[in-house]
């Protein structure tokens, strides 16, 4: 497999992990001195510092089993990425992804049975965040880990009581 | 091309053919014996079967040819995938993909032109479906050919009448 | 890096100067004598010319600077692609790829802070546009410049005043 698609594949396992709140198979992913920050679109080609940086696989780990809220019922998600830029140079390698988070709301069956004329799959999907991924990586005993991890939104993020 | 782009380029394949309805060509990724079948999200980590498998190319092409719904006029659908995850070991392949799809209708022009204001591309774009593709492949006469195919669906599928 | 990845750049970094509106970015992935064109469905395997070609990548950089609208305040845009089919023989390449465009608003935190209750990433989303990519690339001294450009879309583009 090329060094360009075991990079890629790195994000594979990043997304899935995410949207199934596996802290520790996403954690795996960074090394223990990685710093993963976000940031917040504040204008055409500038960005803010959004809260402290996670520290290590550790910090992912801690924040995606402790920090992301959990599916209700029914419920999925589905983090995307497209268009990677990939540049591996030896042991170091560079990506920038778009990316597109899907909320997924199944609708439950009624107990008396879909609504008459009701057809196909029945759910709500919605994109709710956007932005890109710009990440740096090192391959480390021939497994590639994430050193440095933005997440470059496109939009603010609310948090309750600020 | 390396393997896994080819394996890969088997699921363009298969979007594009789902998309125009062309069960001839979906049918012809298929091997004789192929296993299709769909399953529906029932919790975190569990899915329930849905309706019989699908057996082989044929089965695929009568599925595609007979049983899905067509576009109406100006319709069109998307199945995108993503973030694949694929591992070949020989003659073999497994490939895991998230997938969306979009269904979309085109507007008509009013005969007396667009109203005022009307601007740019003139549709709706919506996401109605979302999931993984689980699939096994077989290189046969240098060939890609899928043995396997599972639809994890993220949603229920309401048939009319049940 | 492969050959088929270095044309699935040039698609990466076609997409990331469209959503920037950087004329001269974009310009430079083409050839002077390019033709790009717009063709809109008319049937279920029929398109229809939209306007007149560009020409070269002097007309791209023209157009995306002067023709494509600025993002509002708070605006981005994505335009993505998905499953792409590509064949390099020797010099020459073919892409053929899915494309769908996400418009984006983030929303104003107001003065006085985020609505009670107002959780997580505050933007609307919405595809707007979709179709396919297919494209000619040639190598030029050792780099990939588009040669042929068509963007099949699957929806009418409404014009003000015609």
């Amino acid at each position: 497999m090329s060094d360009e698609r075991k990079v890629q594949e790195v994000f594979a396992r990043y997304v899935r992990a995410t949207d199934r709140r596996d802290g520790k198979t996403q954690g795996a992913l960074f090394t223990d001195e990685a710093v993963v920050s976000i940031k917040i679109k504040a204008g055409p080609d500038s960005y803010e510092p959004f809260g402290e940086p996670l520290i290590g696989g550790a910090g992912v780990e801690y924040a995606v089993t402790n920090l992301m809220s959990p599916h209700p019922e029914g419920g999925s998600s589905h983090h995307t990425t497209f268009d990677h830029l990939i540049d591996v140079d030896g042991d170091d390698a560079h990506l920038n992804a778009q990316f597109v988070v899907y909320k997924v709301q199944a609708l439950t069956r009624p107990v008396d049975g879909w609504p008459t004329g009701t057809i196909g799959p029945q759910a709500t999907i919605r994109p709710v965040e956007s932005g890109y991924y710009d990440t740096d990586l090192r391959r480390i005993d021939g497994e590639w880990k994430i050193v440095r991890h933005t997440v470059l939104m496109d939009m603010p993020i609310a948090i309750p009581g600020t």
